[in-house]
């Protein structure tokens, strides 16, 4: 772990970069939109702390409702209960002996569930409980238009269900149904077809499971994008947002509606950066690279800057083409927002928050890098 | 820091996936490989340490000749000392007075060399060490046809090399001549143009000092892409090589000469992944995707289905589409080439070095993350 790029007190001014900067008005404002828009509902929020990694995160969105949190992988998992989360629901298909013994002895510390979309990861997933005497709520991961993981027709769905039901350490949960790729489609109507689709292919799994008797107890899904649709479908008892806390540049090329761009939530999250060589022409040099900002989803955005195109030219630099008067000092300090929050906050040790100007909070990122 | 994906003495098939994975024979090779052309090239190695950003690397560089390591922050050069690294040469220019002053503190417990590209920046280090009472080597970066960092013109340079014998704590040690973007330029030829075209800015540049009664001790650069072009030219004292040690799908794309591809060195380094997901026609799904492999130089190869694509379609999930008779199993553990290795490391906590099947060697990426 690195040490922090900041002291508690110090001025934004004083922080050293590159850092990723939360200000915390505007994340406060986002828990709590998000906490009064699921509620209003009727429904339960569990985020998504793939997202943010770090259980002091996790912490907030708990004190105002959320019901715990969701992981992708067991080594997150178990960082989120260490750090004290007592609920985790890991969103992904395990299938590794040695993975599956870990998820097994995590139910001994905190309520622990986990998607299967195959019949035999879901025998040694009950195997891996039995051997530890251990107990797991598992959800059905059905595939509601992603095309990715999750079984693929309601009579899967039922098959699996009933495996799941009849093995000695597992418990039935429901359904995992989360439609990643609807949440970057651009327009309303395409993310409002995808939620549609997706409710419907729940709708007939839980016919078909209430025809065999079997109770569907949560269906769990939606995400930032998509939210403003989730919300209105009974099809979904919880929702898994996560970058609603921070957000990023791509969520914010999603039209809301006819006029406006966004999500409804607002840019918290910055990366910020150093101009450190400015001999070109017409380029500048920031200390910002392909290691301090995730590449993935497009370039970020300069904050006051927004004509200007800032690129992650090398590992450890980003340039900035400008026009001939405009110029930036060497030494000056910018923020980005950056593509896609997450892959970005994974190359970071700390999460620096600041209000009013001044570093209020160093949360420690303890989950970077929790691959397995 | 996350805990290691395997033990020492563990068969191959044992370590936790997505993993790092370094073959200790081809690694070696690689080594051997590179001390024996710039020895016989009569020049110095300083590999560059951002790429392995490990220690126990740079200690088996220096093992076979290698004058110390070059690294691109004041953090990962503070991590390469405390790991018993005495000779650091930052090729970067930094701006920040924090890290003027961490810089000027390191050159207590180390051999330390810097760039600079700029007389306000130059005075600034000056200040630094002269408050810290220490002396450091600084060599001005020369822009040899990046058009990213360092003076544009040999008249600059030479003001600056004014600047620097005048300055109290500053010892001018030469010229930081690298050229990054021929590294990656697919031909032989478009390289030896690059190298050439460098060459004769280092000449212009030393010339215009000499005439100035300025020694030019050493002039570093090059890089495992042009290595074969940039051994041929006396304009060079010293090579930066990093990539060489291991190797990524990028490099492969270079054309060797007419008939082969490659720069001549073997590819080391692997990402370990693993089937999760099998249920979609023609899709199966692996458990690295973006937080496991950096996207900025393209998808990586398969080992042994070099025809298929891998595509990170996501943080934590990566696809391959295969044909109906094609399959991969559930479980099954894939080994893969990454389009771009150093941002790709700079994701992980371990490095697993393997022989003979076995575990053999488990090495910290120490400067995972070494940001500022």
């Amino acid at each position: 772990m690195q040490r922090p790029p900041a002291e508690i007190g110090m001025t934004i001014d004083e922080i050293d970069t590159p850092a990723l900067v939360v200000d915390l008005d505007i994340y406060e404002r986002n828990l709590d939109k998000m906490a009064m828009l699921v509620n209003n509902a009727g429904k339960k929020l569990r985020p998504h702390a793939k997202m943010h990694k770090s259980p002091a995160v996790a912490q907030d969105q708990i004190k105002r409702g959320a019901v715990g949190v969701c992981c992708q992988k067991i080594s997150e998992a178990e960082i989120m209960v260490e750090g004290g989360i007592d609920d985790v629901l890991i969103t992904n298909e395990i299938v590794s002996p040695e993975k599956l013994a870990r998820v097994a002895r995590l139910t001994k510390k905190a309520k622990i569930g986990i998607c299967v979309d195959d019949a035999g990861a879901t025998r040694a997933l009950n195997d891996a409980c039995s051997r530890e005497d251990a107990y797991i709520r598992v959800l059905i991961e059905i595939d509601v238009g992603g095309h990715r993981c999750g079984v693929t027709s309601p009579a899967e769905a039922l098959e699996l269900a009933k495996l799941i039901k009849s093995s000695s350490n597992l418990k039935f949960g429901g359904l995992q149904a989360y439609h990643g790729s609807a949440q970057h489609k651009r327009t309303a109507l395409e993310r409002s077809d995808a939620v549609s689709g997706a409710a419907d292919i729940i709708r007939k799994t839980k016919k078909l499971l209430d025809a065999s008797g079997i109770d569907c107890d949560i269906v769990t899904g939606g995400g930032t994008g998509t939210l403003l649709h989730d919300i209105n479908y009974v099809e979904w008892d919880e929702l898994q947002c996560g970058s609603y806390a921070f957000m990023d540049a791509d969520y914010a090329k999603n039209k809301l509606n006819d006029d406006q761009f966004g999500t409804g939530f607002e840019h918290a999250f910055f990366v910020r950066t150093v101009i450190m060589s400015v001999n070109q022409p017409e380029i500048v040099v920031a200390d910002a690279g392909l290691k301090a900002i995730a590449s993935d989803s497009g370039n970020p955005t300069i904050v006051g800057h927004e004509h200007l195109t800032y690129r992650m030219t090398s590992d450890e630099h980003g340039c900035i083409t400008v026009s001939g008067k405009e110029r930036f000092e060497l030494g000056e300090k910018l923020m980005l927002i950056t593509g896609h929050c997450d892959p970005t906050i994974n190359l970071y040790d700390w999460i620096v928050g600041v209000r009013n100007g001044k570093v209020e909070k160093l949360w420690p990122v303890s989950a970077r890098g929790a691959l397995s």
